[in-house]
């Protein structure tokens, strides 16, 4: 059989059918409908100021890669706008540590200034040491899942702080967001179902406002972008990777992808139509500041002071 | 091991955890328990009025049944309300006649009336005639449910209105109520998502309203009910059952259900909570009436007509 045409230059050999447009792709035109993506994506949720600093939270994973890579490209046609990449590095020994190196090396060769935040500079514990700790305590209530989420969401946030950026850009894809969406109907959490959206509020000075440009890219499209690209990356999964409910949702979506391709899509487009109707409802929290801490808090003491403390 | 003793009683030997509640429980107060959430959700979302004349919709299995046998006992305490059956006859050979047979036993049992509307004399076609119709002439697109489905929902209706009933309750489980929400948010259907609640909108005169007792009960507590109180009913399943899309989420709703409990309830209440926000911002269709049939439809052709006169 000859080889498949490309449907988009119709000139070169496809290497890759889209199953939810129909299109038979070469490489060439795939990393081209990525980026371009990227960019309708960014202008439709008006997600940047032309003179923005944009910090992008880099992990070393391939999703974060070529975000950082799209968003280097993205600059000649935003000249103004300024990048610097954020790697938090959670103390986890041989994983985050590779992991660290991968990102150094990405970031020289695209030219791009880059920061690191450590948990053990930040709290006085590794995610290591956190973990030794509970399970020497019999804390085994919390999964390590548990600690870093809240540990890492605010390291993010005082890194992008640290760098003075405008915002900050997560590599989300359109998989998290659809199982994101399902994960919170499945715990009724209501107010989470409206507030992780593709462009945070502005709820308070203290947090660097942040964006989600691949919420419509594909996890599979993202990492096929960054093996097209050559992109080094990291590829073994984190050892403390333990979200059973997140895995189940992924693997329910991606079977419902499978059979009904576009699923994802409809899921994310669902919650767009539905966040306005269920912001009016729901009661949002005042910030104040942590008792602790001083970073901003809906509590007296924030979540991560809470876990800390129980560790001291 | 001495056998555990009924957490409700404290007399007779358990049979029965809850796992979301913590109770184990004797026969006698399990049924006790099932009556009493029946009535608690009839109260609490109006279901009926003291003097309703309630059809119930009895296709002869586990679910509908232990509904007819609740209702009939709660007639006790609304003495005004009357009771008739209406049953569908759908005209599936090897299967519908079986169940119909149960259902005419139970109801006699119950000395409720009982009447049965068939596809046959409402539409000029039994199912099995549609579905060999729709294969000959290469209709295969839409599976056997999807021509039942909407036959059916008319066909209750219009028994429904035969006998004259101001309400119509159907055997929805709290089950199928967190399948159609995830289904729905699956499939973008975000007026269905409101649309789909225990009690149906006055949305025409000749609709008659839809309740669902069982929207709070546990499609396995409904079987187990039946079980105890030695009803009669059909377990083989309809030869034409074919929703992937419902088995797949029904499959992962139970896992996760095992592994937190309560998460169908969780999606319920979420879904409650959600559904008057949703309400206000979507459009509501003025109901017309079919050309063809006169029956109130949101279009000029009702989806009935629609599928009946493609076989045509």
């Amino acid at each position: 059989m000859a080889p498949l045409i490309c449907t988009c230059c119709r000139h070169n050999d496809a290497f890759y059918f889209r199953a939810y447009s129909g299109e038979c792709l070469c490489k060439k035109c795939f990393a081209q409908s990525i980026e371009a993506k990227v960019r309708t994506t960014i202008t439709r949720c008006h997600m940047l100021q032309f003179d923005d600093h944009l910090a992008v939270a880099v992990s070393g994973g391939k999703d974060s890669l070529a975000l950082l890579y799209i968003l280097a490209k993205l600059h000649k046609f935003r000249p103004k706008t300024t990048l610097t990449a954020v790697t938090v590095d959670e103390g986890i020994k041989g994983y985050r540590d590779e992991a660290l190196d991968i990102a150094v090396v990405n970031c020289k060769k695209l030219g791009i200034p880059h920061h690191i935040v450590s948990f053990k500079e930040l709290y006085g514990f590794s995610l290591d040491e956190i973990i030794e700790q509970a399970n020497q305590r019999g804390q085994t209530k919390l999964t390590a899942c548990a600690y870093c989420g809240v540990l890492r969401r605010r390291a993010i946030n005082a890194g992008a702080r640290a760098v003075k950026a405008d915002k900050v850009a997560t590599a989300h894809t359109l998989d998290d967001e659809a199982q994101t969406v399902l994960m919170n109907i499945l715990r009724g959490d209501i107010a989470r179902l409206a507030k992780e959206k593709p462009v945070s509020d502005k709820v308070h000075p203290m947090f660097v406002q942040k964006i989600k440009p691949f919420c419509e890219i594909l996890e599979k499209e993202s990492a096929l972008y960054a093996y097209i690209k050559n992109i080094a990356f990291q590829d073994t999964p984190c050892p403390y990777a333990s979200q059973a409910l997140r895995n189940d949702v992924r693997g329910m979506l991606n079977r419902m992808e499978e059979k009904h391709t576009g699923t994802k899509f409809t899921v994310f487009r669902a919650m767009e139509k539905l966040r306005p109707a269920i912001e009016e409802t729901i009661h949002k929290d005042a910030f104040k500041v942590c008792v602790e801490c001083g970073e901003p808090s809906a509590l007296n003491l924030c979540k991560a002071c809470e876990l800390l403390q129980q560790l001291r």
